[in-house]
């Protein structure tokens, strides 16, 4: 086979990725290793930023999004009983963010593809890309049983933290940043239509909690819970009771409990891979940085790190100049750092971290205080929540 | 003796105190355990918060300070061998802060006090406070050499981290917040003009440096050297090299050098001591809270403490309403650690911690990035920095 752009993996990333180089007429070919039905059913994020609403629909992939997503101007803070919203469009000029699922993305995009875009093959596992550095890089994987090769001008591997493509850049020209959580999160799904109309952030003393939600009638709940926590050492009770303690308010503030459907403990870490470009290969999303879902910027790190991608390789086409590819990295990164200094940032200002001083607690107050006093501290939340402008 | 108001400690906190009493027609006895000499020398700190600057000027203690003080309108942040500045004025809405040391302060404070004011005792050690939480606390002291007793109806302690007075206050009833950082700095005073017209925080791999200044013809630098070190332990000539080194710049910006004329190095802390006030005894600056000096904090605190009570002894008087004097503790204690955060992200923002990883050093310079990339960012330093307002 042979494409201008082999795309390693058919998650947001990969997806986003054919279609924003088909509507600029440039062919590519995605090869996912899960079957159809797994990739549309994982559950991953649900928050898209105000950035990556606009992509989605300056590509045709907004019209679902538009009329079930919901929008939402805003979060609530929650700590020492004290609710504080925090209003997105007033601080940042009219930015807002769109709860709408990536698995929803994912279906919306695999649709568009299958109807409209260039091969997408499930079940084809990559097993190697192979000279990136070469004017041909190729990539070798098994599709149904049968091994065969994907030949192309350019690769972007869009395949997740355990994926292959990472490993086509040599260790020695790598280098690596890692931070672990002490604790991960806790999430549910469940059927009951959310107790408030935005996310709530809350900091408590006995952990951090998120009152967040998938549609008008799905609840998405996550409680903090220490490190290697296995989901079925909680009862749906236990986590209703805990997560009502966490949320509690100083006002009458109920939390409403329905049947859960899902339970799974994510793990809390950041990761991030420099270079992010080798040669011909690029790497995109989870590929290349982990964030801790704090921030909610994993997806749009990914819709970020593509359609830079994307814009770069039309403007080679168009002018003959690699000035914006080989930049590729560079800007990307620079991206990538502030969404994960933003992550860290609203990790360390919910969580309760098992070594905190009463001093760290205390400054932890003083930072929530500080954005319940100054509209500076505010703008500089909303604007890093709603996302970092694409380049 | 007798007085309404004993004030223990005659540093900037009693001195000022002293004086917006006297402003209001109130009493007070100082004590002060140094002679006049040693107060008028000691180096301390040297920026002055806009808040500070009108207090000064509204007790009537400002016209030397008007005179010969630099009004400052901003601060350089170096980093990765760039220069920004934070505009205070254009991002604060007109504030400014004033370079004008402590002992200069106190210098002008005394001359004062002295020719308008009530006792001032030097040499006079006080040795205990009593009674604290009846009608008539008492501070039985040493007068060269002879044993007193100052009977009052309020006592403020601004004796300082190493004071008596917070020894009045029950431990079981005190409650101590801590941080100690694994480095101090080495402070130099120098007959130079400053290399730059406004003052330079660095960050280096090597090291914090810190260009500041005392009059227009002396210089003031600091390094972030390790805990514990000794200030002989540093040639003039290997701290100006260091000094070079990490102030540097990508263009041809210089250091000037110039005789050394004091050397010394300050370790970094933070300390918070809850409650700030127990019955008639009320602590105020040092007393009660130390900051690491990258924000230069530590002044202005004790500037809006007592600032604080005599406002509420005043609208005491004035109305018989003791409310704010009972909400003398809170009011404080919320400045106190918006104060205490400000140092905090000051300090690790911009000094090199022995124990940070690659992955931190890196959000270490996102942060620094970010300053430089939003406006919201910078006016959330501007604010901090030029002082958060008096109650």
């Amino acid at each position: 086979m042979r494409t201008t752009v082999g795309i390693i993996g058919a998650g947001p990333a990969g997806l986003l990725l054919a279609r924003l180089l088909r509507n600029e007429g440039i062919d590519s070919v995605v090869l996912e290793s899960r079957d159809r039905g797994y990739v549309e059913r994982r559950q991953r994020a649900g928050i898209l930023e105000q950035g990556t609403v606009d992509v989605l629909r300056a590509a045709g992939a907004g019209e679902r999004m538009d009329r079930e997503g919901l929008r939402h101007d805003g979060i609530e803070l929650r700590f020492a009983r004290r609710r504080h919203r925090i209003d997105f469009p007033a601080l940042t000029g009219g930015s807002s963010v769109m709860v709408y699922a990536q698995t929803e993305v994912c279906k919306d995009l695999i649709a568009l593809q299958l109807r409209e875009g260039g091969p997408l093959l499930f079940e084809a596992e990559a097993l190697a890309v192979e000279g990136v550095t070469t004017e041909r890089p190729r990539v070798r994987f098994r599709h149904k049983g049968q091994e065969d090769v994907l030949e192309c001008d350019y690769v972007v591997g869009c395949d997740g933290f355990w994926g292959v493509s990472r490993k086509a850049v040599p260790a020695e020209l790598s280098r690596v940043f890692e931070r672990t959580y002490p604790f991960g999160w806790l999430g549910i799904l469940a059927d009951v239509a959310p107790s408030h109309d935005e996310l709530v952030y809350a900091r408590h003393e006995r952990g951090f909690a998120l009152l967040s939600m998938r549609t008008p009638v799905t609840s998405r709940l996550y409680l903090q819970v220490p490190e290697g926590t296995d989901a079925g050492e909680w009862s749906d009770d236990e986590i209703w009771d805990e997560l009502e303690r966490r949320l509690e308010t100083a006002d009458d503030w109920t939390l409403a409990r329905g049947p859960v459907t899902a339970k799974s403990v994510t793990p809390m870490r950041s990761h991030v891979h420099e270079p992010m470009r080798h040669g011909r290969l690029f790497l995109a999303g989870d590929a290349a940085h982990i964030v801790p879902p704090t921030g909610a910027k994993g997806l749009n790190l990914a819709v970020g790190d593509v359609t830079t991608f994307a814009r770069a390789l039309t403007h080679r086409r168009d002018t003959g100049s690699s000035d914006r590819l080989d930049a590729y990295s560079e800007t990307c990164l620079r991206r990538v750092w502030q969404a994960e200094r933003f992550s860290y940032e609203m990790t360390t200002l919910l969580h309760r971290f098992p070594d905190a001083s009463p001093f760290d607690e205390r400054i932890q107050l003083a930072r929530l205080e500080r954005l319940a006093l100054s509209r500076a501290a505010e703008t500089d939340l909303a604007d890093g929540y709603t996302g970092f402008p694409l380049e």
